[in-house]
């Protein structure tokens, strides 16, 4: 269990020249709400089960603990989560010393790309690409869980 | 994840004499919806994450997946966990080639004493103490999970 500091941007610009990898993901949740989220994950052959607690005042710093678990015991505890599936595309682009993770979104969240970067501590600075966007950190609608029962595309 | 099979019983009169191991249990909910629970327990120096499905028809299978866990991440997820926690002392006791565990509820479930068989397949044969009262396999009401919700001094 640690404290995770994230901060999250819109993404506006192409980011896909300075991307060096992709990888698919597809999560759902076994509870999605905010206070205690329970996330399962197939990212690739490995399966992830993770706790979230809610966001601070500032929303970037939450409570994670997560657990790799084998591919097939995920997809069977997808089975069981709530109707509705995330489905999306995880680019990395390095910028300066950090790495953002471009999360671009299928499914009812299509047209929906956003971009996260882990910090050390909430003040950290980092380098601003271009394509880099308004900041939504925090914003409950944005989490993935919400954009499971309200979608981007009902937006 | 496998299929567990169980019967539940109330408990009506002396089963003491007959256990012969006691453990406490502290136990709260990330998730306390019948369709997937997630519990989060403590039972001496081990913690476990445990994911459960919902009952079938006759309420005695349902999918479970359990992962144990270091004790000391059990506590940080159970300060995420819904309010309420399930606090119980299980009996073993052995009866004829099956082994009952026993809760014995306390706090807001103080009073309420259920026993559990685990059984191979749904119509195996058990031998019924003489302390084992109604069946109540099934009833969502007794899952633990309910308890918290709505527990026994409230019935």
């Amino acid at each position: 269990m640690a404290v995770e500091i994230e901060r999250k941007f819109l993404v506006t610009g192409d980011f896909r020249a300075e991307a060096h990898a992709q990888q698919r993901i597809t999560q759902g949740y076994l509870s999605s709400v905010p206070e205690r989220t329970v996330r399962v994950r197939i990212k690739g052959e490995q399966g992830f089960i993770t706790v979230k607690g809610i966001g601070n005042a500032s929303g970037a710093s939450r409570y994670e603990w997560e657990r790799e678990i084998p591919r097939a015991e995920a997809e069977a505890l997808l089975a069981l989560c709530e109707p509705g599936v995330i489905d999306k595309v995880r680019h990395l682009v390095t910028a300066g010393a950090h790495t953002f993770e471009v999360d671009e979104f299928f499914g009812d969240n299509q047209g929906l790309i956003v971009a996260e970067i882990e910090l050390g501590h909430e003040d950290e600075d980092f380098l601003r690409p271009a394509w880099l966007g308004a900041e939504v950190t925090g914003e409950v609608r944005y989490y993935n869980s919400a954009l499971m029962q309200n979608p981007f595309k009902n937006w």
